[in-house]
């Protein structure tokens, strides 16, 4: 893989730790499994950090805010840029130093994301964003897990959630949602070595559990390590 | 000319108005020219907008913010695809508009700026700017006007100036507005048709009476319709 502009992330040279990516439509409940997986290896003292995108940074922060709520539309092609800026401050300045340190970083959205919002949901394409992927944040993650569950239940889920104003994404139209799960569900399909879909009409206990087994293999070197 | 994703600009389907760029280093006196050409334009009646890159339209205003201002480092091309996303934002919201309805369009900085300041001040090089500019901003200006001095006298300029913090952008060091000139002056070279060079050493009356007699020729189609 070439270098792209100072991140490098030769799949030869990849950082010793592992960087695992959470997707899904908007409800579908991978914030929480993320953070219940969080919990799980904290107690067991595994080095794990969590973090999001977009707003994984101070940048990102303050990126995150005018994604969501600007009130006038965004072109979508600025959207995925303003995506992708994100990205690339992420990958420099929060992912990149924590897997050199030998971390388990679980990412809230990542790549694939973009893909699917972006690409699918605002019809962009995935043209854009593998250029973009490929010249400004090729890292791949070790592991995807893809949070599934029909767009309606999803919906039903955020209607239920107390005292939240939708933000700009949410309050887009069951067509869009649709379009996103279809295109996260299409990638699954193309890299099934990276992705594990979850089946997240399942009760919250099952898909923890789930995640968790196939997760295993994957802590062994940090047990060891932790265990030293 | 490929259409961009939504933002159609092929050479043969040029929108009616003028596109006009200004580009130099800070200090320059680019945004005072600007200023001068607009109101000699709009005092003969013709249909002027004036506008800058960041911050042409109410993202880009607070994409500004962030560029100039964000305490920490940001990584050279997350900070290349910020500018991006606001020209790409600019482009749909306000500039192909503009011309669309016939304006004159004159531009404080536009990709020009990209390539001289995070290709060259940056080191970022100029292929990641040409990639984004074909695939996200293909518009190219009518004219460009580069303001050009020595830098020492640039920065003279700026530290004269009454009150103002200098920004993230103005406090790089020398050797970094060194790289910035040299970038647009190669890149003036290599357009000779859309460049012009003004020697911004030369008196603001000077300047100004330079850049009118070279804006002459356009102007011509502008004044029938305005007589019309």
């Amino acid at each position: 893989m070439r270098e792209s502009a100072g991140v490098r992330v030769r799949k030869t040279q990849r950082p010793k730790g592992l960087f695992i990516t959470f997707e899904g439509i908007e409800g579908s409940g991978k914030t929480t499994q993320l953070l219940r997986a969080a919990e799980l290896l904290r107690r067991e003292g595994l080095p794990v950090v969590t973090t999001r995108e977009p707003g994984g940074t101070s940048l990102g922060l303050q990126l995150r805010r005018l994604l969501l709520e600007l009130p006038e539309p965004m072109d979508p092609a600025a959207e995925l840029l303003l995506m992708f800026a994100d990205r690339r401050q992420h990958l420099r300045e929060g992912i990149l130093p924590a897997l050199e340190a030998g971390r388990i970083v679980l990412c809230d959205r990542y790549t694939d994301a973009s893909r699917a919002y972006q690409g699918a949901g605002r019809k962009l394409g995935e043209e854009l964003v593998d250029l973009l992927q490929e010249n400004f944040a090729p890292l791949e993650p070790d592991r995807t897990y893809l949070l599934d569950c029909p767009v309606d239940s999803a919906l039903a889920r955020i209607a239920a959630r107390p005292g939240g104003d939708r933000d700009r994404i949410e309050r887009e139209g069951i067509a869009f949602h649709e379009r996103v799960r279809t295109a996260y569900r299409k990638r699954a399909r193309k890299e099934p070595k990276r992705f594990v879909v979850l089946d997240a009409s399942a009760s919250p206990d099952q898909v923890c559990a789930d995640l968790m087994e196939d997760l295993e293999p994957f802590l062994e070197p940090f047990r060891k390590r932790a265990a030293r």
